[in-house]
């Protein structure tokens, strides 16, 4: 595995293989199974895997949180090289912002609601170094993990509109064996919330078997999700940021007999957590 | 030459020379002198030339303008195949904003003053249509006429933010023969208005000999230039939009002894012209 930092070497290294099927798997780093699963998916898929490691200050709303976003490069690198990754682009923030940079990349319809709305102006960083790393390595496919669904389909939908030629793929959810969905903010959890944080899965596996019983009240179900989580974070400082029922296509009001997502935030002390399920009818 | 309406199509017809260098000159139709201007520049400087023909309805602030904004494409794609242009991509713009659409590129420091200040959100439209045609089209070059000198800019730099593997060439502005600069709004000038027009090139003239002539008093120019064009349409309906020496890189403050711009928009009762003059120290 190749690692570059600089635009210039990223270039020479893709120049290498002209006519490989690329495939892309953009990271902030702190890997974990999660992001390996991208990467495997990616192998299967390209002849050529391109993996970028870019904690991305412009998606950060929250200073503190990417103040706690510390990333290990060696250690991502030794699990990419172990996962046959071909080409690693680790760039510092003034290589993908110079001073000066003013020009942004904005989707306004799937990033109003669930955490667009908690985090104003994350998915716009999102798409804005999406949006560059498309155009500096030009992958036929890329791969998106589908704990952030939302990010999933705004970059879709973003892809879509501007006519990028490259196909967006999405990737199933890894969890932990207790159900927690893999992230890298796990590991700031205490114990103690740790062990209240399963209660985020449980409400959704809980709802999805209401919903498969006959339930159609979707506000009953939602009270189901939220007096799951509620009981669980009772005796912590974390709070319910959001639980909402939307459309699994276009994250609008559901639509009877269409699939629909359960999307929740949870925030505990030291980090926020997302997880979600889509209801098949 | 070959005339492509839909996206499939210009995939298509593109894939058929996938080594060529490929030229590239957007355009919103009704063509002139100084469109051909920068398809031949393209022409000396590419193995294929692209031009575009969209009336870019993102770019019209102003309804009426858009109205107005009336195109022949037969004529234009005579002109176009004189001039052996290889592709002409002439979408609807449904083809280019199908419902839905919903991701914008924005540029935010090139695009404050002068016609962007005049014209909220016409730059915005500008920046993301000419995003879409890069991604569409991949060309190697793209040709921009120094006219619309802030549009260049704002490209330039949203191509370098959004790392498009695409070199932005200014070409020259084209003038009729008594100095009034090429434009697609000059036909729906009456003849009144048309002779009185010429004061804003002669007023830029005037402004440069001044200049060169050791005055150093840039306000006391400017009022010059005020002036000359103020008695100049002063029996019309016409206005100055703006007169304003930027910095002719950046398009901030004029830097004592680097090179400046002066830029005029006048709005005249059927149309809005924009001139300008780069003079150096």
């Amino acid at each position: 595995m190749k690692t570059v930092t600089s635009i210039k070497d990223l270039k020479l290294a893709l120049e290498k293989n002209p006519h490989a099927q690329i495939g892309f798997v953009p990271t902030m780093g702190d890997l974990h199974q999660g992001h390996l699963s991208l990467v495997k998916t990616a192998k299967s898929q390209s002849d050529f895997v391109v993996v970028s490691v870019f904690v991305n200050p412009t998606q950060f709303n929250n200073p503190q949180d990417l103040e706690n976003y510390k990333i290990n490069l060696d250690s991502d690198k030794e699990l990419l090289k172990k996962n046959q990754v071909d080409l690693l682009f680790a760039p510092t923030p003034d290589v993908m912002y110079p001073e000066g940079f003013s020009t942004y990349v904005e989707e306004n319809a799937f990033t109003q609601n669930l955490c667009g709305a908690s985090r104003p102006g994350h998915f716009k960083g999102v798409t804005t170094i999406v949006a560059k790393l498309f155009n500096l390595i030009k992958p036929q496919k890329a791969f998106f993990g589908l704990k952030d669904y939302q990010q999933f389909l705004t970059i879709k939908k973003m892809a879509t509109d501007l006519n990028f030629d490259v196909e967006i793929i999405p990737v199933p959810i890894v969890r932990e064996e207790d159900g927690l969905a893999l992230s890298s903010r796990n590991k700031r959890l205490s114990d103690h919330d740790r062990f209240r944080a399963l209660s985020i899965y449980k409400s959704l596996l809980l709802a999805e078997q209401t919903f498969k019983k006959g339930e159609r009240n979707l506000a009953a179900i939602k009270e189901l999700v939220r007096q799951t989580i509620d009981d669980a974070i009772s005796d912590t400082d974390a709070f319910i940021d959001y639980i909402e029922f939307v459309d699994a296509d276009h994250l609008g009001a559901p639509i009877p007999n269409s699939r629909f997502l359960i999307a929740v935030a949870v925030q505990f002390s030291n980090c926020r957590l997302i997880d979600n399920r889509v209801i098949e009818p």
